[in-house]
């Protein structure tokens, strides 16, 4: 990668983005999610060159969003399984599918996720489990937390002061 | 960028990654919703060189996640501000901030995600506005659209394939 570590960044963002590693990473993941566990699937799926593949599922592997698991004995063969972790992550590639057909689908939906019971589509919304209120506006914000380093809280500090300026403008209902 | 262009394959999730285009991108629309808006703020923030961060924000102009507004007349200033389709990218950036606090937060967590009027933090999920259900679970799943292609039809296909292979494990609860 051509940039510093994110890594060292406090910024959970941050460190998430240094985590997938890139766009193929959260591709793989993607097919990972629709039940993909082999190398010859992944690459297939993907059209993407095997040493990118090898090095791409080694690091999901040692960052702990993916195991080996061996599927045949003779000859030896693995097949790579998603962890809780690599699991868990799905929220994010659901969230990136639902903005991508809301504004990248002029030729109409390729994909899209449904009620597997019912067949519905459903257009999915990061919510507040307490409250079941869209957590993308008024009043969820961010805020710097117990770890935050001096960078963060700075940046932190004009988003809050950003915010209270703009709370009695009728315009602006959600940008905290 | 050293990839192929993911935005002429037709999967949504392919499609935003072409558009975010690459990391800073993300941290980017990340500072925007925490109210950051000009040039000098963003450089600030994050610490980027000047020429990338211009080619950045003038490739999200272009992509209407943001609007350039002038600020000041003498001289003229401008600062960049979320669009509709900008501000709704939120939710992926926030479906990032969970999981990167739930998995890579060792020392605290350093931006937490709070409900403004009460200071309660926040982690957000992402659900099926109709039936409040978590949709990264069983019987929530993706499925080829009316513009599929072949190919997103054929991975489509494998991973129907598997879910039905796995419904009656009861190790996997949610590989769908």
């Amino acid at each position: 990668m051509q940039h510093k570590s994110f890594g060292e960044m406090s910024c959970p963002v941050a460190r998430t983005l240094e985590r997938v590693g890139d766009w193929w990473t959260i591709l793989i993941l993607r097919d990972a999610f629709h039940g993909l566990t082999r190398f010859d699937e992944f690459q297939k799926s993907l059209d993407i060159a095997p040493n990118i593949l090898s090095r791409r599922l080694a690091a999901l592997v040692e960052d702990g969003l993916l195991r080996r698991q061996r599927y045949q004995d003779h000859p030896p063969r693995e097949e790579y399984v998603l962890t809780e972790k690599g699991r868990d992550f799905r929220s994010v590639v659901l969230a990136m599918l639902a903005w991508g057909n809301r504004h990248y689908a002029p030729d109409g939906k390729s994909v899209v996720l449904i009620d597997g019971e019912t067949g519905r589509e459903v257009d999915p919304v990061l919510v507040d489990p307490v409250t079941g209120r869209s957590v993308t506006e008024y009043p969820y914000r961010t805020v710097a937390g117990p770890a935050a380093d001096e960078r963060t809280r700075r940046r932190l500090a004009t988003s809050a002061a950003r915010s209270s300026d703009a709370a009695p403008a009728p315009k602006e209902p959600a940008n905290v």
